[in-house]
């Protein structure tokens, strides 16, 4: 049962993540495995481990016949990216945790992983230490999964949290979130939401068999998401989350976006507060399974790299099974979003974008209105990312055929409303 | 990339597991699965499935070379066992629902695993569709599996909380449960902890390569716990579970129970309401991990068994790694237990069991105290099992060294608290 190989490891980075996957493997010979090297940018900064360990040539791991495994743990996306691909080039097989590089380049880690028959894992990559990839991969191997939700940016969620909670302004619960460590200084990758559209590009590529590539997901960050927001959103029992989201529709193909979303407050996603992240899946007859923990954080990501590591001392590989056993599930842009938008300037929105408008408010201090658009429109314009526009999904946004919303909309048009 | 075999099945049992799984099974293709024959007890009965399908022969699917693996979906314990253990000797791979079997027999059924070098598999016996076996087996598979608390009945959790939210008296509260479904005309073994202890048995040998065996883990069920006790919950902002409990002491070894528990309200297995089950899983650094979803019924258990099917198709088994790649783990009954003990009567409860006795509180309604136990006279007595006497372990109950604890007796003897 098993080869319980022996692991000769080389890491890329030594930040807190790479310096906790170093120690507690050598605290725990059970792993059989051993760092013989790593690479890091500065070598003269002091470091909690012999100095002979370091180089900062990457040749020096990458040309070492003896290290079998390569551990991929630096922030720039496109080093990243030469370092996996010659180290898989070489035979080695590799664990990374680079979310930005994996999402750009799924296509040719594909190839790399099938020409060099090697392992390329990941689990690190999306919401750290909740093993997503794998139960996708592995539990949910067939073609049952109907839709999968999901809370996959601490920092944004944290910051939504205090919003609701606190009733804080957007930029005092930004600033809160940097105080205490969940964003970044410069918070624009997870705050415009492009941190969640690259883990939720590849967790769709094991979902659906999806490789969404160049032409991007749908998808915003919070930046104009705040307080008046909040209030909506606890009038309808509601909170506000950041939602991964992917649906198979009754014709077979996947609706996705990554888009903030009203979740009712006995959603599984509303118990996903502060810096936590949560995936809700539902498959044929399973019901919702939920799965919550830390989704960032240093010892959090250590300990999924940890477990990637441990996994290939038994030559494990993530099969793709949506992707090469089954036909590959198809985005569409073909249906139709029930959403919310609050604005300050009627000049902001363009309403001749929407279907039908289901309820409307507008005075001094608060603007905002429900309506149906189609999902290509959404896709195709811009006005809804601006500053000063506020766009979140409804709690129950999928509207695959248009027949009653037609009658609403005649209904609405009726009753004089009109915007301007 | 994996071999995507084609499956031949047969099945034991159409109940409504066994009837979900073959009309999914018919109607997904890309499983490539088929069914061909159901064993079933009563041939007689009007079935949702063409006639010849079915044969009350059990050596009819056994012996069939052409069927590859026997889905073993059937109450009785015993006879799950034979036909398990005749399938695998017959070189078939088998997947079982089967908790009691499961626990009663892992040894035998670890041998015939590895003798006939077949999978068996058995998600659905514990929790359903959660996938906590797959997870402690492959994605928790190292050293660093601290503890895990869990709820893996959702019959006792669902009188829980009912006692607790709505103030029932536990046989309204299991009245209800009955009339809902949610627990059998005969509750015995759900109540008195016996199927929790099942699974808690076979979920030890996947997180810690324990095998509690014919020597029974402590435990015991819900049947003693009532309104009272929910009100000192409520006092001490927790609430009640009956918890699945184990945990690597500061020794090496391994504490574990299936008692009622105190659970404060912010944990996450307060959050685990009705008839839904959760697992808390904590390793180093990681955190804690939570997986939630219905624990039981028929489409969730149909799904895991789908699940399970499904990996057979890619052959895949579960290593045992806990247990025969590393140091297995030991259980140990040296350490203290703080408890609550409500009593109806004194003369029900051994004082003299107890270490120290932190607080006690007794009059005409209410009659309970809180005590350190030593685990091993908790193993060896059996008079807190007893009508009229409720045991409910604390929140934060385990108690390594007894220096504290001393000094606290002390004090409580000087305080003049005899209890009589």
């Amino acid at each position: 049962m098993g080869t319980d190989k022996k692991l000769v490891l080389g890491l890329f980075g030594f930040g807190v993540v790479g310096e906790g996957v170093y120690t507690v493997l050598g605290q725990t010979p059970s792993l059989k495995s051993s760092v013989k090297k790593v690479c890091i940018k500065n070598i003269g900064k002091q470091r909690n481990a012999p100095k002979e360990l370091f180089t900062d040539q990457a040749e020096v791991l990458l040309n070492d016949p003896e290290i079998n495994v390569i551990v991929e743990m630096i922030d720039d996306a496109d080093a990243a990216f030469q370092i996996v691909s010659t180290a898989m080039n070489n035979g080695k097989h590799v664990v990374s945790a680079s979310k930005k590089m994996i999402a750009e380049h799924m296509a040719e880690l594909l190839e790399l992983q099938k020409k060099n028959k090697v392992s390329f894992l990941y689990e690190a990559a999306c919401c750290a230490s909740i093993p997503v990839i794998r139960n996708l991969e592995e539990y949910y191997d067939n073609d049952l999964l109907h839709s999968i939700s999901a809370v996959v940016n601490g920092s944004t969620n944290f910051i939504l949290t205090k919003i609701f909670q606190e009733k804080l302004p957007f930029k005092d619960a930004l600033l809160q979130a940097q105080q205490l460590g969940f964003a970044e200084s410069n918070p624009t990758l997870d705050v415009e939401g492009w941190d969640a559209l690259n883990k939720w590009s590849f967790l769709l590529t094991h979902a659906y068999g999806i490789i969404p590539g160049k032409e991007r997901l749908v998808f915003t960050g919070i930046q104009n998401v705040d307080k008046l927001d909040a209030e909506f959103a606890a009038k309808k029992d509601c909170v506000i989350r950041l939602t991964a989201f992917a649906k198979k529709l009754n014709n077979g193909k996947v609706a996705a976006f990554v888009l903030p979303k009203f979740v009712k407050q006995d959603d599984l996603l509303a118990f996903v507060k502060n810096e936590y992240n949560g995936v809700v899946i539902e498959s044929s007859f399973a019901d919702k399974q939920f799965f919550y923990g830390k989704g960032a954080g240093s010892l959090p990501t250590a300990s999924a790299v940890l477990s990637d590591i441990s996994a290939l001392r038994y030559d494990y590989k993530y099969e793709y099974k949506k992707l090469y056993h089954h036909e590959p599930g198809e985005l569409t842009n073909d249906f139709y979003l029930k959403v919310y938008i609050g604005f300050t300037d009627w000049r902001h929105v363009v309403k001749e974008d929407f279907e039908s408008i289901e309820e409307w408010h507008s005075n001094d201090k608060v603007n905002y209105f429900v309506g149906v658009i189609h999902f290509d429109k959404l896709r195709k314009s811009t006005w809804w990312k601006e500053n000063g526009v506020s766009l979140i999904v409804d709690a129950d946004p999928l509207i695959e055929s248009l027949d009653v919303i037609h009658m609403k909309k005649r209904s609405l048009e009726l009753a004089g409303f009109n915007g301007d």
